[in-house]
């Protein structure tokens, strides 16, 4: 392991930073810039960083992968943001808002492509295997999406389907950006398999994390307001828990508030809240967040190399867990 | 050259009607295959197919290639139809008309990588450089679209600037569905650039034939009704013309025919095809269209190959000169 989570965050922001995406038409590249360069945790290349330096890659292999990776996961964001008809991304407007759904779809489109152009600057060697794997995820991550606006409409959701859901949506990709990391770094087969099953663990908790602080986070550390999932009534996991553990007079109060389209968001949310806070979902969101890390450690664990090797994944697991934004 | 055109494309039509998209979730795969099973010429796999051919290229080689281009441009319309608020493809509903804007952003997107599944079949030698030339055409045709929408709100666009638009959004996919095809077969590097400069001349001769059957061709031929540019301010060879070669009353007839938003369509358009007749656009166009036509067969007499394994190439050309639809 040669380089800190810091040194590869900071590489990897060199390298966002000076994307050269400023050709014409402008209408159509503006908004990708805007997309590209407004932030966000770059979680899912620095996984193909420390994926790729744990097991003694050259990183600067695996560095176009990890920016066509989060190239990618940004233009999703552009399209699902238009689907969900989200106005905000990361405290600013979202680019179907700021434009237009045509510039949104268009823009998006074009991201897409310009993803698969740093993906192909993959050494030659890995080529095939890592657009396949890239590929794959694309298609997986799709079929979420669809899960997930399929769920809008649908009453009953059992955690199982759910998980399945959030597995393609959300898991499948950050266990793709280590595998991807891995196959350049020559890792052998099972531990590329290890570390894939890692990262659909992480990415499982991650969400789970992510629920949990849209309704139990603090306001003033999370840098939004509270609520939003119960608002927009997200099948969530304490959602779907909920249902599943609610009594009579709880289930009743639950429906009433879900489905009363004139009642103030506040007083939903607090309502909702006080259900889950009654049926101790905030603590058993928690428990379930640290099964599946702690199941993200024992497949960390598997792998045979130095234990210093993994500290880098072993932190950023760990960072997920306690963070509270 | 081992294949006629009806063999060839035989065989196209045979793979896309076995093309299995019957995943689930189904609302995501339906779409698609309500898209890519609804017809259509098939001309760009066909170019693929023969281009292969023509070189002594192996044709299964080139197949799947061929087959992602199809879906890739099959995706373009999908989401094209959705910009361009088009209701009707093919003489069925578009997918956002049958569906939902939703669904035809997600099932486009899912293509789109369908698409780049079948581009992966390339044989691994040839496959970097396919991926790259596909890469950068779907960037093209990105912004091709995207100058065409800014030609929505521009009252002047030169013949220059629409002839660019029209290269990148139409001829660019041709043109690197020969090419892409003669790297499969090997064929060399000059011959490669004479057949993508023949292709995107055919790209422009096939969007000219286009616009004029738009206008002048037979409705009962044609099997939908003609002015259908015209109706939508549609930024097209003949109405760039139009306004160049219009004389000071000409040119207020039209400006009040495309800026009365109430006037009947029936008589926008038999006011907007007056003005064209009586400046010849009718026959300028085909003189133009029979310009790139004589261009392209230029290309075609270059290449070094014998005459008779060009006779497909030169076939196709004559018929999409000659097509009435």
């Amino acid at each position: 392991m040669a380089y800190t989570i810091n040194e590869l965050l900071k590489s990897i922001n060199e390298q966002t930073n000076k994307l050269d995406i400023t050709g014409e038409p402008k209408e159509l590249y503006l908004p990708v810039e805007y997309c590209i360069k407004n932030g966000g945790k770059r979680i899912r290349p620095l996984m193909t960083l420390i994926a790729c330096d744990m097991f003694g890659g050259n990183i600067d292999q695996a560095m176009p992968s990890a920016i066509g990776i989060e190239i990618f996961h940004n233009f999703t964001l552009m399209h699902d943001d238009i689907m969900d008809n989200a106005p905000m991304r990361r405290g600013k407007p979202a680019v179907h808002k700021k434009w237009n759904s045509n510039t949104a779809i268009l823009s998006g489109d074009v991201m897409f492509a310009i993803a698969y152009q740093y993906m192909l600057k993959t050494p030659e060697k890995k080529l095939k295997r890592v657009l396949e794997v890239f590929n794959e995820t694309v298609i997986q991550i799709c079929e979420g999406q669809q899960y997930d606006m399929n769920f809008e409409t649908l009453n009953n959701v059992s955690e199982a389907e759910y998980l399945n859901m959030i597995r393609l949506k959300t898991a499948v990709l950050p266990a793709n950006s280590l595998k991807i990391g891995a196959i350049i770094a020559n890792a052998p087969e099972n531990e590329i398999n290890n570390l894939y099953l890692f990262g659909e663990l992480f990415g499982l908790a991650f969400q789970l994390k992510d629920d949990w602080l849209d309704i139990f986070g603090d306001e003033d550390v999370f840098g939004k307001k509270t609520g939003g999932d119960i608002v927009a009534n997200k099948k969530t996991w304490l959602y779907i828990k909920a249902f599943e553990l609610a009594n009579k007079n709880q289930l009743k109060t639950l429906n009433e508030a879900f489905n009363n389209k004139t009642v103030h968001p506040k007083e939903k949310i607090n309502t909702v809240k006080n259900i889950y806070l009654q049926l101790e979902l905030n603590k058993l969101a928690i428990e379930q967040m640290n099964k599946y890390y702690k199941r993200a450690q024992d497949y960390l664990n598997k792998i045979k190399i130095p234990e210093e090797s993994k500290s880098n994944l072993s932190h950023l697991l760990k960072m997920l867990v306690e963070r509270k934004f």
